[in-house]
């Protein structure tokens, strides 16, 4: 197998990048100088050297705590509860959240094997002391991520701490005629006063 | 800026991959152990490296010449022609062919500046040597494969060499009620005899 087939059989492991793809992909490298091609490879090997996880929130980081974490002007008091590290950046760039974060590295799926133990659960127990007011369950709005929201407002239940659950409802921009009966459901029973 | 927000730009680089599927292949790498997602930077320098173009044909090859220019199996008869190496590929896994190739490294494009200077032309031409009888155009079926399959057999013509052009039609498995107009009368001006 020559060098282009290999780097071609790694991209393809990659998600969403098929055999053509991932030919696509090699034979752009190709056509650029090797120096920017070697700029990607050095990339992500600075990546995986790296990253590590956030002894606190379990976070991504290049620093353990991470940068939220060791953050003096973050609300101390309330944490959001992601399934996966990356669902930070989407939260934290929306601009409406200053507090902290806890990832619990994936979603109950009990036909997958994960159950709370394969979760960051009892780390983020062990974080409800006293300083902590709110908890947000900011799970996906998915049959996994509303089982998993219901059994971690269980387990947080006798701890004096308010737990919260992202709003459901219509995606600012969309259009009533095109969204789902579900969404519109929720939506009607979580409508607001003006 | 972090060396995740790193990785996804240079992936973003790269043709197709926006902003999001550039931070999800970059969380995939992340999940996965440090040593696989080295095993894919590893790939990308070894290609940097060892992949170069061929002196003969201007085909991309870990040896030069390539393995279709040594390869005493193949018909040194014809050259078939075509815009990238990785045009290559997908002639010769249609297991129709087994002559010789020649990448142009483009098409005329006056437009982007590209001219006949600017493409492998005169390496062609070099190559019609008495031993090649035919030569097939095989560039894009686009506005500017054509002009360059124009440009090509009008600078060939005088030579004593066949130039013919891969046939236009219908697609294997396609179906009429979907083909454009073009296609369609591509394909009855090339109706063949049964």
């Amino acid at each position: 197998m020559s060098v282009i087939d290999d780097l071609a059989s790694e991209f393809t492991r990659l998600p969403g990048i098929g055999r053509k793809t991932a030919y696509r992909l090699t034979h752009y490298l190709l056509k650029i100088p090797p120096e920017e091609a070697c700029r990607l490879a050095r990339a992500i090997e600075a990546m995986a050297e790296r990253v590590r996880r956030c002894s606190i929130c379990n976070n991504l980081s290049e620093s353990d705590p991470c940068e939220f974490c060791t953050n003096p002007t973050r609300d101390r008091t309330v944490i959001c509860v992601v399934e996966e590290a990356s669902d930070i950046a989407a939260i934290d760039g929306s601009g409406g959240y200053r507090g902290l974060y806890h990832v619990l590295g994936g979603c109950l799926s009990p036909l997958d094997g994960i159950g709370p133990e394969e979760l960051n659960v009892d780390s983020l127990l062990a974080r409800l002391n006293g300083e902590v007011r709110e908890v947000i369950i900011a799970t996906n709005p998915s049959v996994e991520g509303e089982a998993t929201a219901t059994y971690l407002h269980r387990a947080i239940g006798s701890r004096g701490v308010q737990v919260t659950r992202l709003a459901r409802g219509l995606p600012v921009g969309g259009d009533l005629e095109y969204a789902d009966g579900v969404t519109i459901a929720q939506a009607l029973s979580g409508r607001r006063g003006m």
